[in-house]
């Protein structure tokens, strides 16, 4: 069976045109106008455009003997709820376990998916088995490997297995991501709050300022640029990471970085708010930051030095959060956002003139999908792409809230916002999830994707680095002058 | 008569794949695996990418009663037998001259153009005419204004007819562009050398350093953003002026840099050259620079702090040059380029690793397509298309000599550098201009390219300012506080 | 007769230290423990400091055939009272005057001065009158030259003029100052927001966003580079001109910035007052910026990217300010401050740590005596140097307001804010002018303070310039290549 | 007996004046005009001139069972004979060793110093001994605390322990230094060179980029700024490290660089010399740099964002270099520099017009005896100060030569290089080390220099932090929302 979009306006990364999608199985079949199908997707006065891919989310994440609460299921439902078609997760090694072997829990895990997914590789520990099998979880089209500078004596790694791991990645083809926080900073700064008596959720953020999430940022860049290799740097939330961005990329440096959604809208006097659960609700890290920060955000996302933006999803109820009552230390890290993502920035960005919708596309779909080379499969309207398409609706409005989402968490950090530019239909590989505003996902639906290595900028960045490598100096009698 | 393009792979700005391309008379007809034409294009070990576009070329400029040596049929020419096919001229109106009439000129000469062109209109002068006659141009599809902050007595216009143009491209939805160097500055320091006896071609570069670029540039980006329009910058030369643009972007304004292919390979040393004619031959404006300036432009490249690679090409014979023989002002300005632009970047960029394939297409060709709103005519390889195309043989080597060049000049900027890889096969809207090597131009083949103003960057530039435009303070009964 | 100042604590720009201070006459003649004289001033619990030199006031100034209300008389009785113990003025010369009649004029005006003062001269027109009378204005003591980038048709000279200025500071061991905004522009954007009905105050913040400032900033460092000179600029008011600075620093360039208290410590939501007398009495030029720029301005006093707090004491009444009730450019350009500039600084400076004590002395005092080479006659406390000297009682208090001032005008924009930290006593070359904090200065006691040119860092910058100057390269038979 | 130096220029940090300087004891007596003394010391044509500080030495440091070849007598008798009359040397504590029994071990050393002395103590491990042991440290007058951040497995801490030291410095008014680089790293390129037989003493430049400085530096930037105490970077050798401590003094922080002399004008092309031992002797951390950095480096001076220029002095004979023949990391990292640091940077510096004499003073001087806390006792000429002083013949010239210098080792890595400007008479506290050119240094005539805490702008940072620091929340009924 197939189906067609018509009368809409394609909106892609690179251009905006009138013409009809034809859809036939879960391919895009044919583009242009006039064309015909088996069913009929109006979209007269809507912008078809690729589903959005969220690059970051924690589905059915394991903590401290219970789970994130939207699973791969009501995850997956919430981002096609939003146009969002494709998840790439991260695949969590437990300390000394095998990375295969988690990427077989990962796999159990997210066999109800509504949509396609990927994962990201986490390198939690250090050893000759993961060095030996990082290769193998490349071949399983997992290319992208995540190292996490914060969460001292838990997922954290050091500088020395770090700049290790990036060089296997440069060996590989793999491309490192890292969560940037100076673990050992944080983890004082806690421990001197909390002797401070601050133990409420607003130290939270006090405990990861800006200057620990640059410094971090500062530190990976580097150590990618002495093993050759680009870097993604998760959640840029701030000047300083975005300042540390620039600067590597002006120095012809492949970095990339990803603001969140929520850091680009929400700032930090979210935390000053004086209901416990409000603030707490919002704890994730890198915190929320001030409107200066956000600016830099939405200029990087213009200016092409910001290329993603993601959600960080992973998202804990409130009766999860009260684990942290008088110790915010020890409230569960993550908000929501995976379902919001997408009309927010809509709203925030092109609705402003922030963003042209070329550029909406670009950080929220395409971007991401050349980065993780896996384009045009995802994120792409052209012949042959997977059908994961939104029809957008510039015009219809809602007021977000807890009360009617699909994610399972029972609080919304949006909520009470109002956005104008929703997806009136939403398909994933040819499957209509959204049908003109009601979510039909279907649990399972969803498959894994698997990607190449060694991207064209990991290859160029190689030829580089062995151009200008060390050259060793001739001498004749060493030492020459003496003996 | 159909063309096809078989066994290549596919190069563009977004992406590589194997695919064949099929033309059928001046347009893209197909794209795909096995299509079938007429005549077969062999692209077997090639590359097939969008045409190259040179926006900054001078052909037949008018210069002290006699013309730079390339007009549109050898320049032209020289284009495709380069890969580059399609120039953007400068149409430059005399003093109190009707922009209107100045178009006609040009159109006169481009009569015998062997490729697709189009023309930015410069303003030469202010004055209610022209403020009159830009949405006439615009009308004609000219939608891009060039303005020289530098040949004082000349072209050059100040700050206050420039923030005027300025603010009427925003109402038109046009683009300015400027030659970014503190006229009166250059003129100063020309005649403080003369004087000191500094008459040579290096005296050239002495009167116009990067700070001479670099302040204007900041300048012109200032002037740009109190008119709220998008802005281009011909011919970045130097860190100075990039480091205004990467400025300048970081905050979100909208402003694009154009390196051109010699800055970014030649450098300064050129003019210590103890042959007068060897150093006369490489005056431009702005100068060549040193290795660290080429260092920047380049990172600018990879980065997206700069967009376009052109060339300012703007031939003149060594007899011409010789003009300014015990007067270093009276050179003629210029170098050639157009025939040489791709083959240098390509083995200088790819080469090297500094850029990758995708990126070569999108700074030679897709990123101009798409600031000059002209995108997917020209700049891409999709179906509907215009069927201006290179098959690319990354193998093939040369070594550049005025010798064997197509330009009407006799020399050559690149003498004696060997490239590594070229056009095997060039189309321009369908015609074989280069046919596995050898060229073979058809005069006046080459057709005029109008452009739609209010490209979509510079309508959410409009919306973000009015967003943000000044609001008055109500007052009631003024002075308040007083009678 | 002799005054020695007992008990108290020395605090200059490089050390603090336990001493007394004893005066005979102008001068100081000792400094140690256990000394001396006629009469005892007891600093027990104070700070004794060099007194404040203010090097940016407009006392009597012309404007619109009336003047600014402070003279010389009433504005050092303000100065003294708050602890300056020296004012430079600007002598503005009008169009086509000669700069020696202008001082002459000045002079008359300065003979009630109850302080020192100076003078900087304005370079307000060009030609060759002005360029031989250069040298005579330095002869008389007067090394500073001041160009106003912005108020055109009126004090605004062109770059062309600039530049020929600040070659002859060179040649004359001047130093040229700035007023730095976009003259162009303002009067533009004045035009503009005037047709919009932007009529009020606050649209003369409109008027000169920070990037009008900054672009100034940039292109008269460049000029003053090409220019072989040093440079001053007046009033940095943001963080785009204080970039500018940096950024020059950075490359070894002598550039110089100046804050104003005001600047500080007062913010743009000053002109969103409902009160139209209340926003029209803060309007001065640059305006007051947002508190990100304060920021900005704080850390260059403490990083030494800037080196003077001043104050561009010009005061307007009310009635003069409602000159603009309708037309905000009519409303005269300038506040006042003379007299609260050192508490104020105090208050928000050292009593937050944003400055040491030491710091204090060097922005408000000594820098300025360094730059304006008239160190340590000023702004030191060593033997020989004037009595110019404050007792500075940290302890002390008091809420700024109009009602209890020295200064002419009829309000005050600190009005309300409380200090802590006064003058109890302050002498001017050894008079007493406030005694126990009650105000006692003398019409007349003020002398004029004549400059030396060629201060160190120009003869340095000249060396610098000299030995990197363009060498002109040498050929035989030109061209060589040809004939 | 007395001492004046008559007819001399005095040069300080802040002026230039004509006095002669009386000399009572090891005190400055007197300064001004026609002083008599018992013997006097002609500085006709000559400035005179604080005596030189070197803040970073290493004598007779121990090194794998030997020492580094200048012990105190050694070295200061090479200080003295350049014009150097203190240093100050790092206390190296064993792992586990006490930081007192380390300081006994230094006082034995130094008994035969000629010049003035104090030390930095190095935190080379941590424990509760150490963070007990500080204050008593500071007591002894010892407030300056080194930190490593490289030399991996031997003296390096890692973040964690350089924030609680740090933290410690914060509450005991120290101030903590640091070598900045990143061992991790530096260690894994060591073993990564060696493996690809890169073995030569150029692979020690290749295993320590500058990204790895700028790196280290940035991060100790930002755990000074979480611990709120200032921060001195030793050895601050390339544009990355500069920058970070631009960016740092830029946000308010209150951060220090320090250059070598033998950055400044020593290049990374010694390392490329064909003869081994050239290579070796230059073997030091940082090793030499580009021109660029050179550039970044002396604008950093002038600037004002370097405060001061060391030697780092560390002399290895040739024979000790060779320890590293057939592998550069057993190479020991050090060379020469404390006799020739004020002529070559005077030649290099004043006689370019990169500096000004008085700069020149404060970079070698004053500056550092104000960052130590023990200004004017040194550092300064004025009354009471210490009688250190340097009579500086402007004219004087010599090439450098290790045939003729006083230090113990056989090489001069600024050999062949010829200074004009030379010490012609020294004084170490009132003695006569420099007589008219001949060195007559005294072994044990040196005394230890104690130094107070809490400078001032420590203090002043402390204010700044607990006015900014984090205010608890305060909320009722936790959390609000639920329960
Ligand atoms: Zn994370
Ligand atoms: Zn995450
Ligand atoms: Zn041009
Ligand atoms: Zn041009
Ligand atoms: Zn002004
Ligand atoms: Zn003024
Ligand atoms: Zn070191
Ligand atoms: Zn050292």
């Amino acid at each position: 069976m197939s189906n067609v979009i018509k009368n809409g306006t394609i909106v892609t990364a690179d251009r905006t045109y009138k013409a009809d999608v034809l859809i036939e199985g879960d391919k895009i079949a044919a583009i242009g106008a006039n064309l015909s199908g088996d069913q009929v997707i109006d979209a007269t006065g809507c912008f078809v455009m690729p589903g959005g891919i969220d690059p970051h989310t924690h589905l059915e994440m394991p903590f401290m003997g219970t789970y994130s609460s939207d699973d791969f299921e009501s995850g997956t439902r919430a981002a096609l709820s939003g146009g969002t078609t494709m998840v790439v997760d991260f695949c969590l090694p437990s300390p000394g376990q095998s990375l295969l072997e988690a990427i077989d829990m990962w796999s159990n895990k997210s066999t109800r998916a509504c949509c396609d997914y990927s994962y990201h590789m986490a390198i939690t520990w250090w050893g000759e088995q993961v060095f030996d099998e990082m290769p193998k979880v490349v071949e399983k089209g997992i290319t992208s490997f995540k190292h996490f500078m914060a969460y001292k004596g838990a997922l954290m790694v050091n500088d020395d297995e770090m700049l290790a791991s990036f060089q296997r990645c440069a060996e590989i083809g793999g491309l490192p991501l890292v969560h940037a926080e100076n673990g050992d900073v944080v983890a004082s700064l806690q421990q001197k709050l909390l002797a401070e008596g601050n133990n409420g959720p607003e130290a939270h953020a006090y405990s990861r300022p800006p200057e620990v999430e640059g410094e971090a940022t500062n530190r990976a860049i580097m150590i990618a640029d002495m093993a050759g290799v680009p870097l993604y740097v998760v959640h840029t939330s701030c000047e300083q990471s975005h300042e540390a961005i620039r600067r590597a990329r002006q120095k012809g440096m492949r970095v990339y970085g990803e603001p969140l959604v929520q850091h680009l809208v929400l700032d930090e006097t979210e935390y000053a708010n004086p209901d416990w659960d409000h603030a707490a609700r919002r704890v994730m890290s890198p915190p929320f930051r001030n409107k200066q920060h956000q600016d830099s955000l939405w200029a990087g996302l213009s200016a092409g030095s910001l290329q993603v933006v993601a959600t960080d999803h992973c998202a804990f109820t409130t009766e999860q959060k009260r684990f942290g009552v008088g110790d915010f230390t020890r409230i569960p890290n993550g908000t929501g956002g995976l379902e919001d993502r997408l009309p927010v920035l809509w709203t925030y960005g092109v609705g402003t003139g922030r963003l042209t919708m070329n550029e909406f596309v670009a950080v929220t779909s395409t971007n991401i999908a050349k980065i993780l080379n896996m384009y045009p499969k995802k994120g792409a309207v052209v012949e042959g792409a997977d059908a994961d398409l939104i029809v957008w609706d510039p015009e219809a409005t809602k007021t977000i809230s807890a009360g009617s989402q699909q994610s399972a968490i029972d609080y919304n950090v949006f909520e009470g916002i109002t956005v104008k530019g929703l997806p009136k239909y939403v398909l994933t590989r040819g499957e209509i999830a959204v049908d003109n505003g009601t979510v039909q996902a279907k649990p399972g639906h969803g498959q894994f994707v698997g990607r190449e290595p060694f991207m064209a900028v990991s290859k160029a960045l190689s030829t580089w680095k062995e151009l200008v490598a060390p050259r060793k100096v001739e001498r004749s009698g060493i030492p020459a002058s003496g003996v």
